[in-house]
């Protein structure tokens, strides 16, 4: 099981987003499904050992989470705009805070990063930084949760609350690379390693 | 300098494609755009010594080859709509088998895979492949060329053809990734041996 968090600052939080404008309407909608795509595609096929919890705080109402997991997830595509729908229609259901099974692997719940964070603290937590430790010098776990910022980065406060549980920051290296670079990288450092 | 080329089996040669259905009407025509991203963007920067040729074998008039100059190009977005609008603005262009500049670092011309791998004979050109070297077996010279195939893959004659002139086949493991995964992890992998 190899888990990925992304955590996103301004991805909308209600359906009312323009599905030809992800990266304006939706907040950087176009970067929450190249993640998607990024962590449970291989070619040809979905990896049933990976899920993508996406938190999204942008307006109206949020955090939101939406879950995607690999090992139930049928009838999704690698284009953004056909993700994107996915996430429109998951937005367009009622849900609370506990977990609203939408289809089968697209879960969504009012939850927050840190919510998420407590759901997963018996895994080992990895949080993607631009100072952490070289990945080449960290043991990762099994049943790693890899969690990844957008294009702003996580809030001082979230860092703080997620450190408390995490194993370490771990760095790719000089480069900052975008979020969904960031999960292909990571994905197949841990096949490799596996 | 690196450089990609991403060839693809089925991608539309006119700008006759919906933009709203890049996989169906563009013939992968998001495969292609995420290749690009894959290949140009850092967070928050264009790589200026990276370059993507992206041969188009699809109807009606195959071929043509797109090149993404990430020295020069300006104004491009990550996300795949903007990227494929540039490419159905450059199939509006009249143009012919000399490289013809669209926009600032945006060039097409009807080049073949094969003489778009003549062009760049005199660097060293890898080809990734599912049985070839692993690649941490591989060493990478400078200036190097990796040649992506889509989710169809590599024709075998043009492959025959391109290895008269490649260094080797490379191999990213044992799972076979998405396109833009692979140029993802290869931009790793190079920046990480620099």
């Amino acid at each position: 099981m190899r888990t990925f968090i992304l955590h996103t600052r301004q991805a909308r939080t209600d359906a009312n987003f323009n599905i030809e404008d992800l990266p304006g309407s939706g907040g950087r909608m176009d970067l929450v499904a190249r993640c998607i795509t990024a962590s449970l595609w291989l070619s040809h096929a979905i990896r049933p050992d990976v899920k993508i919890y996406v938190v999204l705080n942008g307006p109206p109402n949020p955090p939101v989470t939406i879950l995607f997991d690999g090992a139930a997830i049928q009838k999704v595509s690698t284009d953004e705009r056909t993700t994107a729908l996915w996430i429109k229609k998951a937005l367009m259901e009622e849900f609370g805070k506990e977990w609203h099974t939408f289809r089968p692997g697209i879960l969504i719940a009012r939850k927050s990063l840190q919510e998420v964070v407590k759901e997963l603290k018996n895994q080992p937590i990895y949080v993607l930084h631009e100072k952490g430790k070289l990945i080449s010098d960290v043991e990762i776990k099994e049943n790693p949760v890899w969690l990844c910022g957008d294009h702003i980065g996580i809030p001082d406060k979230d860092e703080k609350f997620v450190m408390r549980y995490a194993e370490e920051k771990v760095s790719l290296g000089k480069q900052v690379y975008l979020a969904s670079s960031c999960i292909s990288i990571i994905n197949w450092i841990c096949d490799e390693r596996a």
